[in-house]
């Protein structure tokens, strides 16, 4: 283990070439598994922002972070850091990256800059994609840091501040477009409230409406055809975001006739923050058929905050790829660390170490899902827990072909009920030895 | 003060004819505010389970209430409560009740028998509504307490369980229609999961539309054209119930096509044990147009779970009527006190101030909230706050009349956005200010 | 794993004579592990309460439970247990009980009563305990759930509340010795308040200490020389319980004297209701020296009340017979199981299953603890991460050899500080990797 | 109300040069209440940091406030702050500030050149203290921002971190001592832990007393006589903090002999945080004569971070201050609006606003809470609740004149106890009347 360990602290951004496969316990990219490979599984992507933006700052601290790029600034910054990001990735085996347009390329001063700012990175990431093969998941906007943002953006009382971000999504939407993103991601930033006393809840969900409807037609006009995606979130920065978990934006996009063309990027950690498990949200998803892509981080479940860890924790892992499985995959969605090191792991060593361990945890979890589904542990015991569905009264049920006039009659004749056990704790016991043995 | 409650101590069952109106301090049920009486805003109900059938059991502790008829049994103990709960609703000037068929009448036996003592306890309530002109504000089934639905009602894995669950919900309706019951409740008792690795979600929610859409047919069906109500709770009994909050039960109601016949019945506990304010759900509600009625308790903020003690905090009280009032009043829903006395408050004389103090919270609540309304100060820092969209470019947003392109050519002339304060903290005086003095 | 599931599911009380041992994969009770049996390093014990009491009731919901002695009442109840939790001990190879004073015998009507009844079930134990060398672990009694205790046993505002109480402990202590308990069990039922409007949390506190004082003299003059244990809990049932965590009873206890006098006994679904990790309130007690018995259970950390699960959870158990290890072990207290089957699984079949997956989980949770600290993992890494005290100015510290105006010199002269990494996802993969290879 | 409003908003560094009386509805510093000056009750304090340095960051969000001196940086900004902070206290009234060293005074190069920057601008305040008769609350050492105590300080692993912070703290007491500060307090910034897997608590909880023992002793050496304080906060920055709550830090001084040297700052924010109502915090340090001062704000309930918000709540108001004069005053502890503007509050007329809100809140509280205390409502209920422990078996408990023996003996002759109700729900609506009247 020591030795192990030795080998994978040398590698970070001036090491080796490439992580030895040897720091990978369970992650092999080529490796069948159910008829596909390992890596097309998972289709792990990098964050640009925690990973290559981030410094470590909190609410009570300044950022930690070492790594070579720290005396830079503006452009120079943003060039140093797409040349990190591909060398991470590259060295990780990482196919793919997400980002928002703030985390490439400096905002500048005025809307003007940023957009000519952007087109330079988009250039020079461009060359790398084509050097490196590797692919854009998702590109988003920043519409929170910005002071202009800070009561909101396509929900802010300010309809200039509306305008400036249908500026900035229209953009990200054009450079996801050019960089081949196959997703573009909402994440509704500050879109909620601080405060009821002061908000006009119906006209902000309104508009947020039309805001996603604007962005879908133009992203449609220009030949995006990428999938959509809405990340739920409950709170933090604002007390209440619209968003707060998959029914709620289900009951949202229903109202306004959007259901149809956006699905969810479920995060574990903002899962946890709307009092569900990760697994309750992506199964949500799955049977609204809406489970779009996912970013895969863990909370700690005794703060109150967004943590965003890298994911060690396996019955997430197991329990999350088993859904994904259950999905038919997760493509063209992918697994995306939504994670930053902690702020003691400041070394660059620790953010390298960070990946592997979290890319190891998912694969593991992957094998964990893969027999669970092929000996139909579950499968088989759920089906059977229904069966009264498949026959006589259950199957009208089913049918629709029944009303309470017969099923009362029913009852009446069948009022001494027989019911099983359910066998939770036989079932999670099942899901340990599974864990232990895959 | 000291003699007012030694007045007040007095009032119980076997005390003095009515409730001297001393004992109330805001509320009289005759005084006109806003051009309707008070009692006719607040239509405040008796819950009969809390406040005739609870007996202060906690998980940990036997029950405590001293009640006049505790040592009776079977449909005698069935009898004397509605004599009970008649002579208190009298006596505090109550005029609705609510009730689930069990707590009415003894589970007997059998169905048939269970349908039965319904009927002769119905008689026994009907002859009292008439005497006393105290009138049923909804009606609903206990399809959670008996272990037959130890895995739920008509989410039961078990097809007899939800024929069963269809029996009550069937008599359940005729006696609420019989008893003029202006709406009828579903709370989704244990409909939800306990753990995801036995359950099938989708089966079970498809099942609960299927449940909910007979219901419906059936009440039509015998003439009942009362409003039906949804309950939202995020858990306990289980560990999920799927009418999590108003925005999850939307979700579910649109994807099924019953948005147009449900609307919510708003518990204050429920809303904060799903990570909500009282005041987010009754707006949520409001601006879906599916506020229905109201379950008025308090819980508390630091404990996880269902406290239903008697609300006494008059900001909720505040605010919850001042959505009221936006909503255009509550009818034909009402205020519900789905509130139990401490378990250490075990006298009949608690049960009578409980009463009164909720009673006189709500009242005060109502005063507060109608003056805040009439000198419309949030309604006009509101109005201001959100002007940009009355004209210009807000306004063509507010009518559909513009697309990205638009908004990013306006943006790139208008990036230097001035915005204003969100005031937040003079908002949250102006309340305070209101409640002193109203 | 059906198979296997097959066979389990044939185990109950009228099934074959002793769990098959094909039933535990990981539990051996005489495999040697670090020179010590397992059975030694885990001492498991049978929770009379959940385990021959509980009937599956919740807050809103009557009891599921099948268990054979359902149909008797009184002392003929009370008989039929003691014969079911020695069958069911000696079936699992369970060597502990623990118990309160009414999970055995019952009320009766009068004190004299109950202490009567105690007397003959105790004669019935003694019986079983010499014809099968089951042992118990500790005694207690219930204070908390008869409406007498409604505000508190020793901290009710009533002297006789008070009285009765030392009765009930008086009896406990002399029934706990009578059958050679190693331990005594004070948990603080309602000793804490539901409202500070009504509470004098001074005088409370003052009785509660007396109240131990008393407990313990009397102990030690009937000649019992077992471990004093007080377990904490935060809230639940009251609204704070004065035993809140570890440190909040190390801080109560050291004001009155008694700190050498009192150990604890962790519970894991307490301390999360904490808002600790079960790992950290184990840790508290060992450094200082009060870890003294375990309540084994695991809570749901997006519930918040006392979920009393049986454990399952790996991490958990790792972390916690780490920290058991770290303390040489846990005797004379042991691994009490304070867990109860889900209402969902209330066949007898599923008290079997249940007992056998926590103590599964447990052993296995040694297993891998006995490797970590084999191999010293950790312990190395911590070591290296604080060695800076180990020489110079750390050393000075940690001897008391400085002050603050040598530190701020040498400070002057040392002010670029160097910090190294907390490796803390690092770490996290460690555990996971000995989970997995244990 | 909106003349009112118009008036305050026009209050600011520009504005007239004071707030207009009209501005406070209940706080006149020269209103005699029970004896003493409402100032003198009050105390209030500036928090230097949420108030001078605060930008309005979050951790997905950048600076937003706008205040005179943002475009300044280094000693400029230093200097100009304490212009601005005197003009602000001046205007409100307040005649405390708090202070974290790093507050007023720029990091540096080098330790040595942050030492001279605190000497330039302790300077500065002395002079403007004297021309204004301001005084300092407290100072203390910001020792948690900078990268160096990324791991703790006086708990960090690394010993050259215990010396730095050694050395600040050292000059933090010496320029507390200068200003004539009357107290000096201890937040454990990052004391705590982020995992246990890397963390020797037990060590670190040895340093921390160590340190804490290092600073008192020098402090009275140099003559300072001021109160020391320990603030309890649960979590956050750290995921555990070892000064948890009240309690929690009590064990912790009575394990190293240091509770005759330090009471307790409490936080409302933080109370909450640790599961608790701000009064029980404040409560528990009374009751043990710990209670020192007290940092008034308030949390979001439904959020799990710190929110710091500007206290408005009259309930938290009113019992803070029930407890505060029962303590008999706070005392050279005082009232320091450790709370800071909401983000979207940006003008600088929401900081005078913000504190006017904040004191009136107070203000109206302590006139609430002397008049229940003048009118003894609880008073006089608490003394009959307990009055049983005046005589009889009730006072030999009190006396501790009895023993389990007798206490049985007792119990046996008075075993059919009566209890009287709690009164919990009238209690409460006494409280909300005295606040309506007051």
């Amino acid at each position: 283990m020591k030795e192990y360990f030795e080998q994978v602290g040398k590698i970070q951004y001036e090491g080796p070439e490439s992580v030895n496969p040897l720091a990978f316990k369970y992650y092999d990219p080529e490796r069948m598994v159910g008829g596909k490979k390992m890596k097309d599984h998972l289709r792990f992507a990098m964050s640009y922002w925690h990973t290559m933006t981030g410094g470590g700052m909190d609410p009570f601290g300044n950022p930690t972070m070492e790594r070579p790029y720290n005396t830079l600034e503006g452009m120079e910054l943003a060039k140093a850091r797409v040349d990190g990001a591909f060398e991470l990735m590259r060295k990780l085996g990482i196919e793919y990256f997400c980002f928002h347009d703030l985390d490439i390329a400096p905002e500048g001063d005025s809307l003007k800059e940023k957009l000519e700012n952007l087109d330079v990175v988009v250039g020079l990431i461009e060359g790398k994609m084509k050097e490196t093969g590797i692919k854009c998941l998702w590109g988003t906007t920043n519409a929170f840091s910005h002071p202009r943002f800070l009561h909101g953006a396509s929900t802010s009382p300010n309809a200039d501040v509306f305008a400036f971000a249908a500026a900035q999504v229209k953009k990200a939407l054009e450079v996801t477009h050019q960089l081949g993103g196959e997703n573009y991601v909402f994440w509704g930033g500050r879109e909620g409230y601080e405060t009821l006393l002061n908000t006009d809840t119906g006209l902000e969900q309104d508009n947020l409406a039309r805001f996603l409807g604007m962005a879908k037609d133009y992203a449609r006009k220009i030949g995006f055809n990428g999938q959509f995606l809405i990340e739920p979130k409950p709170k933090e920065p604002t007390k209440h975001q619209y968003d707060f978990d998959t029914m709620t934006v289900l009951g949202f996009l229903r109202k306004y006739g959007l259901a149809d063309d956006f699905k969810m990027n479920i995060e574990a950690n903002h899962a946890t923050l709307a009092g569900h498990t990760f697994q309750h949200e992506l199964n949500m998803s799955r049977i609204n058929g809406v489970l779009g892509s996912i970013d895969a981080n863990q909370g700690d479940m005794l703060l109150g905050w967004d943590t965003d860890q890298f994911p060690t924790n396996i019955y997430d892992a197991v329990l999350c790829m088993y859904e994904v499985l259950k999905n038919g995959g997760i493509a063209p969605g992918g697994l995306n660390f939504d994670a930053k090191v902690r702020r003691g792991s400041f070394e660059p060593t620790d953010l390298f170490i960070s990946y592997i361990v979290g890319m190891d945890t998912f694969a593991k979890g992957l094998l964990v899902a893969q027999r669970l589904l092929e000996d139909r542990v579950l499968e088989d015991f759920v089906a059977e827990r229904y069966s009264s569905y498949q026959e006589g009264i259950g199957k009208k049920i089913l049918e629709g072909a029944t009303d309470l006039e017969e099923l009362a009659a029913y009852a009446l004749e069948h009022d001494k009920i027989v019911n099983r056990s359910g066998r939770q704790e036989m079932l999670e016991d099942v899901v340990n030895r599974y864990i232990y043995k895959a």
